[in-house]
């Protein structure tokens, strides 16, 4: 830290992004990246795009909101794309959140939104999950701050009903509630129909997971024209130029293919349930995940053992030291091949645990 | 406007960007894009990576780091990747401005400084520029604020020499000197060298004008070990992996194929030396620029009514609505050949002013 760094950021701690190691070859089931790759549209669409790099790309994102409007059923000033998902969290709470404004969200989520707070000077309250790992919806009722929930929730992998969502929206009418559905499309039912009706609902995307882009850097959030507008301020105060012309391309070329990526994610949900099922013979308890990971813990093994083992044998998942949650592991659900390396590794680890 | 926006954004007015127009083609030299395209090595890489897109890129920019590292002769850990050079300006505000902490700047520079104050909720100081447009240091001589100021400056495209630059950050020893250095790569000597020796000092720097990156969106900052860190964390608290891959993999790229780049920066000084001689002819004045553009006023028409006339005309050039630099417009330098439509076309609103 340097002597001119202000003094309001003394009890920020930044976000520690999951390892991208550069030493060996892993099979890499720690970030909950896709394993497929991207459709061959978006190849196109890139390879396109690099010839005109010398251009600025379009700050209003036409095209991109105009494809993004006719896939989700909003109008176009109802959308806007961001840098990754990340940025438009932190645009939101940069402007909703205040020291009056206060956030609210599960003390087991995405680890960002306590950073995203601090950083922004905004109090924030974290409620416990029930012990089973669910959000307890009455916990959010009439509330009186805004609310942050992933919806599903990671790293349980737990989702809520459409119509408990609709309760905190509906509930909580002068503060915003905003919904991250980063792993909406592998199972539950998404929140942006609602954005029809409620002026303070705010879904947040990302195209990091189901639509293979997590290299590109694309996500976008959906609400009321209104709160858009404000999101729109904050990014024409930041970066106009938040997005650039490869990735904005790959984005419109992503949701011409969807199919394709819908296709994977079926997939995805296929391999998830077969690898939970033989997770749960060699003794796991393993959440009723609705994401593109799998959130499980041994009967056998203390959650660091088992991560730490099998990084060692070149497989790579995702532990948190959260005391909470310190027995599980995130993994991230990749190709029927990886899963069965993946099982093969946990019992080659148990068997010797047992010599 | 919602009712939820955050009170203390009430004077926020964002940033203008340089009009993007789709309806009819015009020659673009309004937005000091460079007229040169990416080098074949880009395209290359840019290729290469679109089939990765599915996984995340490298949060430490590890690759690009190295290779800046050698083209500009610092360690890696003096460097900071940005999406854009805004991003790292909106971070420099962030991590070290705050009400106790203001900024000082020109009140002709870069619109983005202000916005970027009143984003952060820091008090900022506008210092006129001498008649001549030029930066006077003796302002900002022991100010005890901190500083950012473009060398060159925009739109004025005057530059202070590097004692000069040296001087505002040896008499500011407590203060954070920011050198936003878009555009030295067309004149003038760049203060990186002077962060070997001075704590205080941030240079920041961008692809988008003579790296032919604007679509790509790439900037950095090269400072001390010790202000750099305070900037990652700033970086780690809202966007870990600000840099997509593809715009990693041009950066790389276009650093390996710098001679191609330098020798394109030459051949726009050329054509802006040899245009500004052909305005001056015409009665402009212009002043002496170090950048990829020209600012120029005629004597023989308002500076709103010529760009409104080359507007009309299918040329694009940039007028600001500031009444001290009203008579002016900006020009971005481009090829001969869009240099001598310019010329044509003044030349004809001149001429029919006359009849």
């Amino acid at each position: 830290m340097s002597r001119f760094f202000s003094e309001k950021h003394n009890s920020l701690t930044a976000y520690t992004p999951g390892e991208q190691p550069k030493n060996r070859e892993y099979i890499k089931l720690n970030t909950n990246e896709s394993p497929f790759a991207p459709s061959k549209g978006v190849l196109e669409a890139v390879r396109e795009q690099a010839e005109l790099l010398n251009l600025y790309s379009d700050p209003e994102c036409t095209e991109l909101n105009k494809i993004a409007a006719s896939v989700f059923g909003v109008d176009t000033d109802r959308i806007l794309m961001t840098n990754g998902s990340d940025e438009i969290l932190n645009f939101a709470f940069m402007a909703f959140g205040d020291k009056y404004h206060p956030f609210a969200f599960p003390d087991i989520t995405y680890g960002f939104y306590p950073v995203f707070a601090k950083l922004n000077g905004v109090p924030y309250k974290e409620i416990p999950l029930k012990p089973d790992f669910s959000v307890d919806v009455a916990d959010y009722e009439n509330i009186g701050m805004n609310i942050v929930i992933a919806n599903p929730n990671a790293p349980t992998g737990l989702i809520l009903s459409l119509s408990e969502v609709e309760r905190i929206v509906v509930t909580n009418p002068d503060n915003v509630v905003i919904i991250d559905e980063a792993y909406i499309d592998f199972g539950g039912e998404s929140a942006i129909r609602l954005t029809d009706r409620y002026d303070n609902l705010l879904v947040t995307r990302t195209f990091s997971k189901s639509y293979s882009l997590a290299g590109a850097r694309l996500g976008f959030g959906i609400g009321a024209k209104s709160l858009i507008a404000d999101l729109n301020t904050i990014k024409y105060s930041t970066n106009p130029y938040n997005v650039n012309r490869m990735t904005m391309a790959a984005g419109v070329a992503a949701l011409k293919d969807n199919g394709y990526y819908m296709n994977n994610c079926k997939t995805i949900i296929e391999n998830r349930e077969w690898t939970s099922k033989e997770l749960k013979k060699l003794g796991f308890t393993v959440t009723d995940s609705m994401t593109n990971f799998i959130f499980a813990k041994s009967d056998k093994i203390g959650g660091k053992e088992l991560y730490l083992s099998l990084r060692e044998k070149g497989v790579l998942v995702r532990h948190f030291d959260n005391p909470i949650i310190t027995d599980y592991n995130r993994i991230t659900v990749g190709t029927r091949a990886q899963m069965e390396t993946l099982l093969e590794t946990v019992k080659t680890i148990l068997e010797k645990g047992n010599e």
